[in-house]
């Protein structure tokens, strides 16, 4: 329970109190026929080493906290300008209605130990997490590790950890065919951070789509989901290769940023070139252009973990992985 | 530690797992000398009626968490919409960096029972909580009265609760001085929730200045503190009352509802009539116009409070209230 990992034992505590390890046994198992003293000195032994007595371990294991987290290992700037993380802490909320579990939201902290969060989930002060955008697999790794029940929200490409995703591949495959329908024959991508699972899939399947209509890419540059990386990444496109007359966006963040770009350097869309994103989040309605975007319905996938970590919770069986449908909306962008 | 708070015996978790409540009692004290199977059934019992022993109770309460949460009384759509909530989270993540503890984010939850938030602050899994936004002063009161370290975000109007806040009638005062001074004589005001105390606060502080100026409040309509709220009161005021010169708005989000509504009614504002609100958030300088707004420096309260909450933490004095200082900022709108 206490932030750091040394584990101090009951000879600690007595020492500590100044009392017979009988004496702080007795405290701790029962608190009668001690001195009122000794107990508060025991007490204030135990508090001050985070001692945790094996017995108050194991009944914190098979307490329920009543707690669960929407665990985000990503900076809160992101999670508060990125509209699909606010989504799915909407989702998650709902989905524990009245299961009378709190469910809150815990982030990247400054100055975080590299194990943080997964020092947080077996603490014994959480049931169990929902766990989103886990950059790379190691805190993914890490969390899953614990054995505490834990929900991912996209492939954590951990054998065996429950997930709920959108079908990926046939998200960015909506999303191309519609610009090749469209006439787009030099097509480019801004891609999430390949160190993502879901970073290197849309990649992937955004290279895999173009093959079969017999297209080459023009171009792939990483945007690390952030407006300000869209902006940056779409500069370098226009850099590199001005000649694209399409656009695969891997999130409509990025998209927006995209846009600033590309108006800057006088390519209007869809006039100039045809743009389509992922995400369908208020961003793609609140562009100018609209933007044409997949879905990803974070409220859905929140929701949907939130049924499968009840479901764990209670003894349940789980299964995994579960995969969401999506579709594309067509707007003024492509 | 169990949602509901009937207090199960030890008789009842021996009956449950159908043991003696000798061996029950041997079982969360020791563990040993008792059949794995018997064992097996006691933890089982305990979780499933939520036992807590009086000694874990006790150590609980002597342990510390390692986490706080900022607890926001509001529906999580409120939170991500509005800047102020998001800087506030900010604003305490710094200011427990270096501190080793978690700082979550617990917000209003759907079918939650009135005392949720109090029951998660007492129940052993929080060491103490930054609350902000308290409508009215019921759920303030209650978190108060569990006992437990609590600092609140703006005067809870609770005497003996430590709390940080701006000088709002100062604030208020640079607002309203600002419109008189630029020519405005017929000033109206789109009030937060009179249910809050910083609604109340804004409002009387309007009055008494306009009085200082020897002028009378045309109007006054609540707007909730939401855009939408804003934009209604907005309607409201030009449907009662079309000849007002200057608006004082107690929020940015408010305002830039105002706008909208101004705007459909032909207002233009500064050429037809003068707006100052409060905050001087992103929406400030994001609105067209941009507005002249009051500062309600959300980070810097939130890592007061939270420099607040680790001395009382740890155990040291706290002068309440913290009275942190404002400046207006003049832009476009006056």
């Amino acid at each position: 329970m206490r932030p750091d990992s040394s584990t101090p034992t009951l000879d600690d505590v007595a020492r500590l109190a100044g009392v017979s390890r009988a004496t702080a046994s007795r405290v701790l198992n029962s608190g009668t026929t001690v001195h009122e003293d000794k107990r508060r000195a025991v007490e204030a032994a135990v508090a001050k080493l985070g001692y945790v007595p094996n017995h108050l371990a194991r009944a914190l294991a098979t307490q329920r906290a009543g707690v669960v987290a929407l665990m985000l290992p990503e900076n809160e700037d992101r999670i508060f300008s990125d509209p699909f993380f606010s989504q799915l802490y909407h989702g998650a909320l709902q989905g524990f209605t009245g299961s009378r579990t709190r469910v809150v939201l815990s982030v990247s902290q400054p100055g975080d130990a590299p194990d943080a969060m997964a020092r947080y989930l077996s603490s014994g002060h959480l049931d169990g997490a929902i766990v989103a955008s886990h950059h790379g697999w190691e805190i993914a790794r890490q969390l899953h590790a614990t054995g505490r029940p834990v929900v991912f929200i996209g492939d954590p490409g951990i054998s065996g950890a429950p997930y709920v995703d959108i079908a990926q591949e046939e998200g960015v495959r909506l999303a191309v065919d519609h610009l090749v329908a469209r006439g787009a024959t030099r097509i480019a991508t801004i891609t999430g951070p390949l160190d993502m699972v879901v970073g290197r899939r849309r990649l992937e399947a955004f290279r895999d789509t173009l093959a079969d209509h017999g297209l080459m890419p023009v171009a792939a540059v990483a945007g690390g989901f952030t407006r300000e990386g869209g902006e940056a990444a779409a500069q370098e496109l226009l850099a590199r290769e001005a000649g694209f007359d399409g656009l695969f966006v891997a999130s409509d963040l990025m998209a927006r940023g995209a846009l600033r770009a590309l108006r800057r350097a006088g390519r209007e869309v869809p006039r100039d070139l045809l743009l389509a994103s992922f995400d369908d989040s208020v961003i793609a309605t609140e562009s100018d252009p609209q933007l044409t975007s997949v879905g990803n319905p974070a409220p859905e996938l929140a929701a949907e973990a939130s049924r499968m970590l009840r479901a764990i919770l209670a003894g349940e069986a789980v299964d995994s992985p579960c995969i969401l449908p999506t579709r594309i909306s067509v707007r003024e962008s492509a």
